[in-house]
């Protein structure tokens, strides 16, 4: 066996190109003391791998010259560490690589879910648990509110979409495109969508809010996030997941007009969270946490939408994508299995 | 009697210049059905004065030709409504005149309280009840927590600062200029000052929190805002007071830079407020702070910090003084009484 790797050869200075990512074979990776041989399946492809590119977030800053990082789930080949055995259905972020050699306290057990092993990445794993935490947790929206959601059509974003229907929101899905936009309303079912391609956007958006915004998930920043601000009811309250628009970029663009003017007159809150945070040290919550998502699932409430491309050569081309904006749902790559 | 009043003869469309004020002489007023007479004791000089220039906020929008707009505090000269007698002392919002005949449902009248009539602006009045409620509710400020204040010198900074002592916090005040420092640090105690107007500002507050900030107490936005966003601990809280960088101008700057993307990695919460929401329709609440404050003076915490301007003409210009910095403290205007 033979380990494919996907290496990042150099950071970008501007805008994520194919061209910045090399693949080489290296020999199958040999566990050490402590650690566990895995063979990947799923490799997660999301905007955060992007981010991690622009410096230290919550996660160490990538380098160039290291196998890309990543989120994976993938089967354990072979383990002499208690509790893992071979068969094994796991997740860690060993990164863009067919095999790996893990620490072991680096993994976790996936818990067996009924369906295809892709329903762990976009039902259950971090991406839905983002939607879950951030929507319900951060925001606690109320029936009969309008919620707005940026990047409606993404991983997190048709999560966010199909929780706040099932918590009897109005659902006004923000997207790039009409195609997306169609999408969201005939497919998706919520109750407006927005282009924020479309030069009328903001006048768009006011419309489809006729009550204004009590609740905006925001995982994109800047100028939606502006225009979501000014249609802000009093007291509304603001999710700050991702800030996608800045993510591709050499250089930030300035935070929106209105902060925090607007926050002031309208008594409103914002708060960024990264999920971890709702069950790091309390596992148990993110069990609870997906087995409500499971419960929906079976009640016919919630559906994944997965966007798969195939084989570990694809995943340059599946982020770079992905940043432009071609994706709908969670989007990953299929390697093995 | 005639009443002397203040107009806002034109809006200003950029700084605003005492030329745009104009005083009259008019009769003296009459109380109709359900009004009260009131002879005009002290006017609340405030940067939200010139905040309501810019368009209706939470007050609505002024007009030129209109009397000046402003808190007041003053005394019942004469009233058939039940609950008012000649002689009460009330405060309310009737503006920049020496007399007016006011609704009485738009009169408060004032607890008693030991000390001159000034303490009722100035220790328990709108500005003392926006830093009691601002920063031990919005925020919560825990004991060894480092918590940063701007305009420090404020009518409602000085107060924060003097209640996050009290809550056990290292308190570093933000403020213009080395005047207004010195006086932080050597006559109100607090643990540190730096100086916004210096060069090195940024690099100055950074090292006058070497264990970062965990709380911020914004009254100004603006580049400010921006360099505390940077020094945030991880779950730090950013409560949003106002905005006086923004309010004298006729084109506000973008946002801060890192809204919202410090928000997310540091999972930060920033909420704005207005303080009549958290007493509006629970008088007790308002009672039980100001209470909680006279304690706090009589046990020799808590002091007042007046800056007093001597009659109604001067109103205009202490105003725009104000906005460029020149008061610490409450700043007030005495009229008469």
């Amino acid at each position: 066996m033979t380990n494919r790797q996907v290496i990042l050869a150099e950071l970008p200075t501007d805008r994520l190109e194919v061209g910045h990512f090399r693949l080489q074979d290296v020999p199958d990776p040999v566990a050490g003391p402590g650690q566990v041989l895995v063979a990947t399946r799923y490799l997660s492809i999301d905007a955060a791998n992007r981010a991690w590119m622009q410096g230290a977030t919550y996660t160490s800053a990538l380098e160039g010259g290291q196998v890309m990082a990543g989120g994976t789930i993938g089967e354990v080949v072979e383990s002499d560490v208690a509790g893992f055995t071979a068969g094994d259905l796991v997740e860690g972020a060993w990164g863009w690589q067919t095999r790996a050699a893990v620490d072991a306290r680096q993994l976790h057990r996936l818990t067996p879910r009924p369906g295809p092993l892709s329903h762990q990445l976009s039902l259950y794993g971090t991406t839905a648990l983002t939607a879950y935490f951030g929507l319900l947790e951060v925001t606690r929206p109320q029936p009969g509110e309008t919620l707005v959601v940026s990047a409606a059509a993404g991983a997190v974003g048709n999560v966010v979409c199909q929780l706040g229907k099932i918590a009897g929101c109005r659902v006004v899905a923000i997207a790039g495109g009409p195609a997306k936009c169609a999408w969201l309303t005939d497919e998706l079912g919520v109750d407006a969508a927005v282009d924020h391609r479309d030069g009328g956007f903001r006048k768009a958006l006011r419309a489809a809010c006729p009550d204004g915004i009590d609740v905006y998930f925001d995982n994109v920043g800047g100028d939606i996030l502006g225009a979501a601000l000014f249609g802000m009811n009093l007291h509304g309250r603001i999710s700050c997941c991702g800030v996608v628009s800045q993510y591709d970029t050499g250089s930030p663009a300035p935070g929106p007009r209105g902060v925090p003017g607007l926050l002031v007159t309208k008594r409103l809150t914002m708060r960024g969270f990264i999920v971890m945070d709702f069950y790091d040290g309390e596992p148990a919550r993110k069990v609870e946490a997906q087995n409500e998502l499971a419960a929906w699932v079976d009640a016919g409430k919630l559906r994944p939408v997965e966007d798969v491309m195939e084989g570990i050569d694809a995943a340059p081309h599946a982020l770079v994508d992905l940043l432009a904006g071609g994706n709908v749902g969670k989007r990953m790559v299929h390697v093995a299995g």
